[in-house]
């Protein structure tokens, strides 16, 4: 199986060249933190991930999660795997210190997670989700509920689920039916849940379900939605795990990949009812979720990142090590030197470049929004970036996982290889947690049309100022960069008003253009960062920096040129089509395709 | 399992109306041929791929081909549909009477061999190999090889396979190293091939390899590669398989996708040498290679065409049975009512349209240059559609089986729903029988350098004056089709003069811009059978035509038009990042990837 080389040095650059990691520390009062421990953290990061989450992939594929007795059992190798990952802290990383967390910002939890994502993404899951349940219960549950789970959720003694979708209800959570009936002072939940990640495992000694479930008085529709905490094992008098709850995974999925991730059907309240416990107030379950959808969707959009970067590494060692053809001097040939091998590689590292910077830039607006008491404007930030950062980061890491595949040639379809793993892996990525079609109503509707582009306009101004201080520079790099972004910028502000103008009066518009919308404005986000990024190599490279070295500033200006020539017009192109609103989408009845 | 439904009026409308069947088969003197016997023909095809070989398609794929003791076999019941498809006159279509064919055009044989390859896709290769081995006697074998191979292969009673790829030898073949030594009126092979598809199996009492192998006086390199015939069982007296010959599946792949297809690693000459049989003239099995690849390739695009078309209707089928969300008067919404899934259907449809009608064309450019006797100029525009036909269509197939995966949302990534199926089969299509990049330099450097771009200046030209009857066009739709077309056509026209100026300078050029050449030409042609089209529903529908009603006309149109609003300005994208020709390509350092 391929090494995974954890890419500590490029978070690093973004952290302090981009984000301003020591400002944002300084701001968010936290006083002995600076880019020296965020190093030093990612360091040993990627030491576990590389050490021991990565070599567990292939094995973790090939022999997926069981199912019986209702009763899932983990993937071998993981239960020791995720107590390395308790053992040394890392659930606690970006916790609040009053629950036992260590309360570092989230953009370093962002980089970490990339590196578990990479290392073993079915693995990572599980983590991933457990943060989920932590944001809910800290947002909105009571006292006693806090102090009952959340430390033992964030030592990561125990895990967390999400219990959302039923067999009628995916994207539609409208439809909703599980119920939830008064019993005391709990209540008892009853209805089946179906593709519930690491619903069951034997890793932990409980397991709590967070679950939406309808009240008896609930009013139909989105509004009548509850959320419930539902432990596998409910809690006795000394907050201890007690009785076998009447929660079960009745089945699991055999699904094209993540298998270590036993996806679970689960079965509330078969028997005498699940009992469950009331999330702040009834009725609101839906907006809890959506407090925690910036987190959650991100960090899917880090999977897609941390997949793609791993896919990346792949090619490269194959493509240095696969032969073919001679060199005129009669020496073999790899393949790595090959102009359309090197067009490949750089597609997948100049994009994985570009989402990583990204997914910090989106990451630290959730730090730079709390260091600001959640102001209006930076939260508005944060919530246009998180569609663009799930959205376009899976969708793109579709294409890149396939190009290792390519790269391989028909070694890559062996699944022995490995690259297949990952791309199988991949495919859930733009489904799971939103499909793409959400994000991009998500990033149209609420963040986009919502506020009458108010918060897209606030960030292209800020792209149109790097677009112009690369203008302005005497590099010629730089020059050739603005030139193409400041056109980009432009196509976007003419969308941008072009949606403004036409969503209103027509109905369903806004559906039909918003993929496109989505694509263009991650392949817009991604220049952004790239051109930042050539702007910062510039200056370091100017001022003889010796912290990352020429040969490491060298290859970060070859790939944000890279990007700025092949993959940001891919940003114009989907603004074209978005325009183009085709009558052909509404002209065909249903029995007709 | 999805139904299939053979495209048999699309197929029809296409042969008739693009291709002239009727003026084609007068052309090569076929007097009892004509559109109404074709159309009953893939009535038949139809039946048999919707009736046997689709309903195995996912029995197939769980029960992968099994080997055992240096024998493979088949998955269950594709010995019985092999049985069915022989015993139904298939595999004779399109081959010459004189040796029990029923000498059909090649542009039905290609319509009908989409419907194997979308019911069945694994199963499908083995009989798109034998007509491989076929045409490789037919063109060079000598009478005594023809006389006792042919009738055989082109019956069905045998199957043939294409032994190249060597563990050294992959996209490089003059690596190959498997050698031939003479012995009396044969030779003795020796060497080992890998990625031999349906290299072994039980459905026949015979195995027909064709083999690449050295003599013993061969220059280096590809100018000392020979072609041999080795079969399984060496022929008796009476033409009968007799003796079991020394070559042997000593494995057999564990892969991604196309299970029920055996995909063997061969020894040939284990034990005292296989006996094999040279084929023409010695150190020509390359120049051999290439006089079938035209087929070869071509029949691979059509795999990437039937598996879209197998997913789209997958995808049209669930979006119109899942409901999610409702109508403003309550009732329940089926997805296929999103225009987001709308746009992923017509994408898919469009595609699939334009791809039938490009494989058709390019198929009957082989039938057009035998009825002109292989005229330099007719025999040049086969030359120049193989390629994209191949690359093209394949990776284009990789979307739209995606696409497929999406619209189920998560039921997609559940294997059982069986579109992960078409999924992974497709990954191969643009892998084997040269992969993306070796048929984007067969474009640009032999299709189109070598003959300083005569081929293709004659295809840019008939599709101008296919932009200008379009604009001529009284009708608004074609005018519109029209005036994107002739952009596109102009934008082509100035990438081949950028290649032409620049190229020759620039040893490296050729290989860095070929893919997005490749590409662009894929979705330009694709346009341009979409405009073609466009043109003859346009007649048909002044002319109140009933043969295809008026439903099926209207729905061409749409599809048309959505390709021309969508899909066409993907060409314009590719031939815009073309002439980026990025430097970026050549900077990295190879160990610095």
């Amino acid at each position: 199986m391929s090494q995974y080389h954890p890419p500590v040095l490029d978070a690093k650059f973004i952290l302090d060249q981009l984000i301003g990691f020591d400002g944002l520390c300084e701001k968010l009062q936290l006083e002995d933190i600076n880019i020296d421990l965020a190093d030093a953290v990612l360091e040993e990061a990627g030491k576990l991930s590389s050490e021991v989450f990565a070599p567990l992939n292939w094995d973790t594929d090939q022999n997926p999660a069981q199912w019986a007795d209702n009763s899932v059992t983990q993937s071998p190798g993981l239960k020791e795997a995720y107590q390395q990952f308790v053992d040394n802290g890392w659930s606690t990383l970006t916790a609040p210190e009053e629950f036992g967390g260590q309360n570092l910002p989230q953009v370093l939890g962002t980089a970490v997670s990339e590196m578990w994502q990479a290392s073993n993404m079915a693995f990572a899951l599980c983590p991933l989700l457990s943060i989920g349940s932590v944001e809910a219960l800290l947002a909105h549950g009571s006292d006693e509920l806090k102090a009952l789970y959340l430390p033992r959720l964030i030592a990561g003694e125990w895990t967390g689920t999400m219990n959302l979708t039923e067999p009628g209800a995916g994207s539609d959570l409208a439809a909703v039916s599980t119920t939830a009936t008064p019993d005391g002072d709990h209540y008892r939940i009853k209805g089946q849940k179906i593709f519930i990640t690491w619903g069951d495992h034997q890793m932990t000694p409980n397991i709590v379900h967070l679950v939406l479930a309808r009240l008896p008085d609930a009013p139909p529709g989105v509004k009548g939605i509850s959320l419930f905490i539902v432990p596998k094992f409910v809690l006795d008098e000394n907050g201890e795990p007690g009785e076998r709850n009447d929660v079960y995974p009745i089945s699991i999925e055999h699904k094209l990949g993540i298998h270590g991730s036993p996806t679970c059907t689960m079965a509330f309240g078969d028997n005498e009812g699940a009992i469950g416990y009331l999330v702040g107030e009834p009725h609101k379950g839906l907006p809890y979720m959506f407090t925690m959808m910036n987190h959650a969707r991100q960090g899917v959009g880090v999977q897609g990142l941390g997949i793609s970067d791993r896919a990346y590494q792949q090619a490269v060692q194959y493509a240095r090590e696969r032969v073919q053809g001679k060199n005129k001097d009669g020496s073999k040939k790899p393949i790595i030197e090959y102009p359309d091998v090197r067009r490949m590689l750089l597609t997948m590292r100049s994009g994985v470049e570009a989402m990583r910077a990204l997914a910090l830039e989106a990451s630290a607006a959730l730090d730079f929004a709390h260091a600001d008491n959640n102001s209006k404007e930076k939260y508005a930030r944060l919530e246009l970036f998180t569609p663009i950062v799930k959205g376009w980061m899976t969708e793109f890491a579709q294409e890149l996982t396939s190009l290792n595949i390519q790269v391989h040639g028909g070694m890559g379809y062996v699944e022995e290889t490995g690259a297949a793993q990952h791309f199988r892996d991949a495919r859930i990525l733009p489904i799971y947690e939103g499909t793409t079609a959400i994000q991009a109503l998500d990033l149209i509707g609420r963040k986009v049309l919502m506020d009458g582009g108010v918060a897209l306009e606030s960030l292209l101004s800020d792209m149109a100022a790097t677009a112009n201080e690369l203008s302005a520079s005497s590099n010629a790099d730089a020059q050739a960069f603005g030139a193409s972004f400041a056109q980009a910028v432009d196509k976007a502000r003419a969308a941008k008003e072009w949606l403004l103008t036409n969503a209103p009066s027509e109905k369903e518009l806004s559906q039909a253009v918003c993929f496109d919308m989505l694509m263009a404005m991650g392949y817009l986000c991604g220049g952004w960062m790239q051109g930042r990024t050539l702007l910062a190599v510039i200056a370091l490279t100017d001022a003889n920096d010796d912290v990352y070295g020429e040969e490491f500033l060298a290859k970060k200006r070859i790939s944000a040129m890279y990007y700025s020539q092949c993959l940001l017009p891919r940003a114009l192109h989907h603004f074209g089509v978005m325009v183009q609103n085709p009558q052909a989408l509404y002209e065909f009845a249903v029995d007709q395709f």
